[in-house]
């Protein structure tokens, strides 16, 4: 019986013509990144299921793909980029200079429950600065974000601003479990305001803390107007300085005449375990997932021994070229492909290679078996209709003329 | 207790400079690809067991990587490059054209006699043409590999050609069951010449059968002289065939002036579950394994419900770094790095901005932390000295000489 060709859930095929879209959003952010002094790296498909362990509540555990090693030890599929980076940087710091890296790497979830929305592996593009904080850096990776959107033609985005240290501060004043920090957070996240409220309730915490905390649900939008109201509810010198961080950042971006692609959230606190400043994300108006996403993670190389400030990005691919579809950015542009044929077996090699020498993509294929035409004539198939030309030079001028080269 | 940053055995970190060859040699042979039509594809890293049980004996199935999915069914990590093409192309026959495919992918087994050897995920590229047999096709393949191989540079490079059906032929003239037809291909895979005489000794086969396949253990070299002599082996129509086949091609590459670059090996007979015609196989002087692998397989899409010629052959791409590192092909030529600074940060930016636009690479950061040098002058820090500049113009000339620009 043979097989039925079915493939498992949550994968699929990318035929050539998605591929080339894939290839071009990549190629074009990467040249970016390769200015911005980003050098590409790879960390393995296999890790160690422990490596993530030692990262509480930042993944999901459910949701990797794990198989067992030969010694007993489980091993996963990279279930996420930067957690590897990090354990490469702080194993390998003999092996300087580590500042920029940037990858382009698949990324393998288990999501059974949202198979149809999400695939079991998906392409992330991203970079990492691993580098004593800098507010330079900071400005810098908003920008490369943005200019990595326009370098790829993406219209109605927008990059919110979030400071995972105010957020965070503000839950110190408020001597709570991390059970309970998390169920905060994750009300906060969903912008829940009723079911947050429900769950401040039940703690007893400073009236002025729960305040400013519900007001974290709809501290967003313009970018100066939602800084100075966090300013006047920050309630001690760390959150202070979280917001005046967070100024200075918004105030450098309108210098340099972006800002009206930022906007600032005081409720961005997903991925908390992981960010300690600056985090940012990035949307498409009419499109509900974010496509970039990224933030300042001061201490997660130091779970792996070596402490050392960073910051980074990722780029959802997939999700990208969905956008760029929808805004219809792939005009159907079909490389005309040249079948070439000669009564002389050679000749035809020869004329193919020139051909492509002068960069023009040609098909080899035995004529007879496709057309049958008149073989006194040296002929060129072009795929719908046929030219008869002089010389190699003739041809190669009158194929350069379809391909728009001359 | 922090994470040891050990790595599973058999994968390893890509450090950027290992990166920046791999894709440099992927960039090349890509290049040339599109050139001769293929368009690049993707299968998933994920594939149902059974696929690759409908292709008995043509991978060993205790390398692959298997995993239990969540409704029982087993899955493996990508084990092989083609089989999943193949089943892609039969699966989508409707979505035509699928001519000439071409992918970069990595292929997961499990190694663990050779761990030293194979690592458990290595990279492969490849080419595979789905088309009516054409004998075209056979020799343009062999141009391709030729002309990859050359692209970057890979120098005292061979391929040998052998021929699938001239030893399928033969073996059908003795009536063995296929577990003895494996026996005697292994041992003449091995060139194992007493071995081989054991083993056929064992079996009732006619002298004549017995004393071609004996040959074929020494019948390799120049092309055109183990051609001749294999004419004069060939029992039947079909060996026949398939001699004359393979001279076809032969003269055709050294018309083509490649008769340099290639060799006749009627003894290359691995993967024959596989190939049905032409075989070949990429080899570079003092480098034991073969860097690239490829052959006629027509009947391989038949497995999966559509029969379709195709030919294909994959590169091994780590191994081809290693032969390119061997024969010193990667000068050193590290980028140069420019860190700007001025008091006015938007400056800075506007003028890292400039640099870039230029294609140079800048780096940012706050120059205090790095150096302390007068900021009455606007600085530019090179890596190791710096420079005062009096404009940006005059910057941008400054770099610009460094690199060699202008």
């Amino acid at each position: 019986m043979p097989f039925d060709k079915q493939l498992p859930q949550g994968v699929s095929d990318l035929y050539s013509n998605d591929y080339e879209k894939k290839e071009y959003v990549i190629g074009q952010i990467n040249q970016l990144t390769k200015l911005y002094g980003f050098k590409p790296i790879q960390t393995p498909t296999f890790e160690y299921y422990d490596l993530f362990m030692s990262m509480p509540n930042t993944l999901d555990t459910d949701q990797m793909i794990k198989l067992i090693d030969h010694d007993g030890k489980i091993l996963v599929l990279r279930p996420d980029a930067t957690i590897p980076i990090a354990r490469m940087v702080a194993s390998s710091a003999d092996k300087k200079p580590f500042e920029r890296l940037s990858y382009v790497t698949n990324i393998f979830r288990m999501q059974n429950g949202e198979s149809d929305v999400f695939s079991r592996s998906f392409t992330q593009l991203g970079v990492e600065c691993f580098k004593e904080k800098d507010a330079y850096v900071d400005v810098e990776m908003i920008v490369l974000a943005i200019e990595s959107l326009q370098a790829i033609g993406v219209e109605r985005f927008q990059i919110d601003l979030g400071q995972a240290k105010f957020f965070q501060s503000l839950l110190k004043t408020m001597n709570l479990t991390p059970a309970d920090e998390r169920l905060i957070q994750e009300k906060l996240e969903q912008k829940n305001e009723s079911e947050l409220e429900q769950v401040l309730g039940k703690y007893k915490i400073d009236k002025k803390s729960k305040n400013v905390l519900m007001r974290l649900t709809d501290l967003f939008g313009n970018p100066l107007s939602v800084v100075n109201e966090a300013k006047s509810l920050a309630l001690n010198d760390d959150m202070r300085e979280a917001i005046y961080e967070l100024e200075w950042v918004v105030q450098q971006l309108e210098e340099l005449n972006l800002a009206d692609y930022i906007s600032v959230d005081l409720g961005l606190v997903n991925n908390l375990n992981y960010y300690t400043g600056l985090m940012f994300q990035g949307y498409v108006h009419g499109f509900g997932r974010s496509i970039i996403q990224g933030g300042r993670y001061d201490r997660l190389t130091e779970e792996f021994g070596l402490p050392m400030d960073a910051i980074g990005f990722g780029v959802y691919i997939d999700q990208l070229i969905d956008v760029l579809e929808k805004q219809h950015h792939f005009l159907k542009h079909e490389t005309i492909q040249v079948g070439v044929h000669s009564e002389k077996t050679i000749e035809a090699f020869q004329v193919a290679r020139q051909l492509r020498q002068a960069g023009m993509v040609v098909n080899l294929f035995s004529y007879e078996t496709e057309l049958n035409v008149d073989l006194d004539q040296k002929l060129i198939q072009l795929r719908d209709e046929h030219t008869p030309f002089e010389s190699t030079e003739d041809l190669i001028d009158k194929v350069g003329h379809m391909y728009g080269k001359n």
